[in-house]
């Protein structure tokens, strides 16, 4: 009656991954994304180390500033997905 | 320089589409969902009204315990989606 194997990544460590990759294909620093999403540098830090327990709200305001949907921002292995986001370059 | 089209559902409302429909596939009362996650029902409930930002980390418990990934829970239209749980019934 297993329902479904254990993700390899927990949420908070696909998201920091995540960003970390999206950001640095956007050629965008923390402070920068920071800036962008209305946080502060410290806690984009944060989120990136997997020390935060980001909100909803906010992991959405990340997706939206980072041109994603939150889906693929939490998604399992998006720097080896085609195409993950809608600017990305080749 | 749009970047993608805003989702008609916030995340907020996904979420509490996704979980509302996943525990009526499962059966589950709301009360009884709460149990298994380890939070209250009030929490379930204004989960399922869009009232509270959830942590990330509670909407992965929410998912372990509905035995779906985390961005099903967050996908747009879950209900319509082919075989969204691995334990649904037809």
């Amino acid at each position: 009656m297993t329902k479904q194997q254990k993700p390899s990544k927990s949420a908070r460590q696909r998201l920091a991954a995540n960003i970390r990759y999206l950001r640095s294909q956007q050629k965008l620093s923390q402070e920068a994304l920071a800036d962008l999403v209305g946080l502060h540098r410290t806690y984009v830090g944060s989120v990136e180390r997997s020390e935060r327990n980001v909100s909803l709200d906010n992991v959405e305001r990340l997706a939206a500033t980072l041109g994603v949907d939150i889906t693929a921002l939490l998604a399992e292995d998006l720097a080896n997905k085609p195409n993950p986001a809608p600017d990305s370059r080749t």
